[in-house]
């Protein structure tokens, strides 16, 4: 008895469910868990289903191919580990986060490598035996720069690259290249203080709640899909410094969650948000 | 075209869903909201389908039956009013949201009557045009005033009894009587603090968050069915009275949720615990 | 014995707090509660103090003014409720919950009218026996129609104004008039989602959490001191219009919360922050 | 410059602060932060301050020796770093974090030593170049295991003991012997699901939010002073080993924001309180 996970998303027409249950119990697969959602505005239809049995994969996804409408997209995955390589710059709090939960096998992830544009967190990368490339910007201009950062990335396998506090914005070409599969950790509760120093201008601002947003990285500056968000009170006695420095947890509590929820597949991405199932 | 949900639980077995979604199908009627759920220690199934078309309400429940086990509970709902009939004693913000609510039609019920064993509500639920029902306690014993409560009740239309801070611990007849259609809220995060003055306890404890259940009452005292339950942080600086009243906004949102779950029909009893879809 | 509150703000300097409480000491008012704050990066200085005793209040100023720097600002307050004007416009939520909470007496406040832009809030209001006052603001410019509501509101005695879902948006000059006693309540977590339909927008950003915020009114829109914020989550099932309908409870309780602590000399507005204290 | 912390507490009486803010203004100490409390059940006064300038401690301490009641308890403390031991058991979430936060600095602890009963999570601490210490249980009754724990504690410096899911009960006299310097995380909101699996006790109750205490160890299981508490929401969907994956991030985050307040000493244990200046 294996587990996959079936994915589909199609625009949404009456039976759909109906017709995916029915050929999963034709296939005597079992429904551990199904979730679906319909977008009401775009009348668009996903569901996620978690099944148990024998899986005859290519006729499954036939039957589903001719009972689906065309455009349908149907995709089945196994419970495997994802590989992700990490990006990092100086700070170490999401990063360790990570390190720690693939340690302990509580994040479904094997981290093929960390590249950096420093080398300060090398020391804590090599003590879990995961190969560290540092790739310094220093004396090249942003094109350069993401050349040697992708070769050192496709050096390796990676499903998914993870922006653990990566304090460099990226090109156009290079979010393309990983369409979907950037996630980065945005130190504010987006769309509140885009870019650069966010506890600057929360501090400024005198908000009264601080957050993080796990989002999808795309073309336009923190304005990605939103995969998580948390926050924490904050008041009068917090200056910039105190922010970031009790930001960090909920920083790297809300990146493992978002990781964690894509690299499990029950995120997809339409349009410009996330539905997670 | 109408609005219906359709409320199924039975033993699972492998194809209820498709069955179930198979059938709505036939009938042309199409499936809004979808959610189900197995839970895997009892073996039992539970689905809500929110459903939309011309339903034929025999037929469809004919084919139900003949489709799905015999054990089956199946229930078709329209989105009509419930009637309530709310307890109180002393304190009016619990019920002050709840009459909020139904004067601006956000919480789907119609309140057909309050009672109290104190007349200090009268004037705030007269303001309402709401008939208000004063049954003292002062020289009756349980029973007797249980007797006297239940008359005021009965007179009126009621498919849930909502204690609104209703202090008085209520006969295992009574409970009976109205089966899974009381719902009380419990000034403290339960199980923490069961009984009287939860406050003074969790003072006397030195607690940093304090809380409010909402739940089912069953004849074990403040053990019945959890619906909802949130917390608020306190520190050193609060006293038993500050608790309290810092808990008043909590324990009127936390009922007002609870019930718009269940007169929306979203909460299933299964055992002692709720399956909230 | 009574219970009054000393309110002191000033340029930080060395002793401050040594001077202040000796001469509470020397006075015979007993400390019940006190909170001092700095500004480290403004170098001001701010002190609550809750004293009881026997206040002769013209020596107790003169003994601070003798000690305090020249620029301090002191404030002796007692407790007496605030008297409040709220606006409105078709929304009953925050409205209701400021009804009920100066009924039952747990607001310290005393509403003296409510005038709104339409007569929809009539009703409710009056079943309080409170004032109501319905300025239309059809076929009239802002500025004339601003004339009227002032006229309105200047027939009542205000310490603040609580624009409790008040839909219109207010001249400078209107702003001006009641500095630093506008209370206002967006539907969204600012600076997110700043000016009209925050909901519709926070909808189609895709956002995982959405908020209130309770601040003072300055002539930027929606950039005034912020005093109170929360949240909740939400997620690709809300719509514009559930997340309208489950921001309601979090609007009012953070609206009540704020005003809480302005009419109970919590706040102290320093640039455009507050300081709570 | 130096900068050092002077806690007091003592039986309130007027003038206290006056008190000691004049001989802080006396020794010329700028006072950079002041938070006072006085419990009105016990009539018990607290205060924190932090100070700044050059200190004459033993001139300092005469001066509040003098003008303080005989009873009075006043710790003048620097910011050094604490030094603390570690207990675990097999589980590495929360020492992970504190292993985490120590190397980056952003916890004010040195780990001079992490003790366990199990070798398994030796690999992990000998990365961060820790000395691990294994004292099995296994053939040894509590007291004879309890020795030897003793001893492989003692042989490092110790301010604190830190039970990061320390799995075993430890006996009064082991408790008595580290007296208020052990603290304990609980994987439950105390006083709920006091003792052993209070995953399973969670779930078998069907409660809607679980959470995590930090506490002080006392003879009374679970039942010392409580430092901080935070919840999650759960719901149906959550058998009780996905309450306890779910509870690891509360777990850990509970445990190191109550360390972090303990080692820069904001916590007073008064009775079986915390009073957290």
């Amino acid at each position: 008895m294996e587990r996959k996970t079936l994915l589909t998303h199609c625009s949404d027409e009456p039976g759909l469910i109906a017709k995916i249950t029915n050929i999963c119990y034709k296939h005597q697969l079992n429904i551990i868990h199904n979730n679906e959602f319909v977008d009401n505005t775009s009348g668009h239809f996903f569901m996620r289903t978690e099944l148990e049995g024998n899986f005859n994969d290519s006729v499954f996804v036939e039957d589903l191919e001719f009972a689906l409408p065309k455009n349908a997209s149907k995709k089945l995955v196994d419970s495997s580990k994802k590989k992700v390589v990490v990006l990092v710059t100086k700070e170490s709090h999401c990063l360790g986060d990570i390190l720690m939960k693939t340690f302990d096998g509580s994040l479904n992830v094997e981290i093929t490598a960390v590249v950096s544009n420093y080398d300060i967190l090398q020391p804590l990368v090599e003590k879990f035996d995961i190969p560290f490339r540092h790739v310094s910007h220093v004396g090249l201009n942003r094109e350069e720069h993401e050349v040697k950062v992708k070769e050192a990335i496709d050096g390796f396998d990676a499903d998914y690259l993870v922006l653990a506090k990566y304090m460099r914005i990226l090109t156009p070409g290079f979010v393309e290249h990983y369409h979907n599969r950037i996630i980065n950790i945005h130190h504010s509760f987006l769309p509140a203080f885009i870019g650069a120093k966010p506890y600057q201008q929360a501090y400024e601002r005198g908000v009264k709640i601080i957050g993080a947003t796990a989002h999808f990285v795309t073309n336009d500056l923190d304005e990605g899909p939103i995969i998580k968000q948390d926050v924490i009170p904050v008041d009068h006695n917090f200056s910039a410094q105190d922010m970031a420095q009790a930001g960090r947890d909920v920083e790297k509590n809300v990146l493992s969650k978002a990781l964690n929820k894509v690299v499990n597949d029950h995120v997809f991405v339409y349009g410009n948000k996330t539905v997670i199932l």
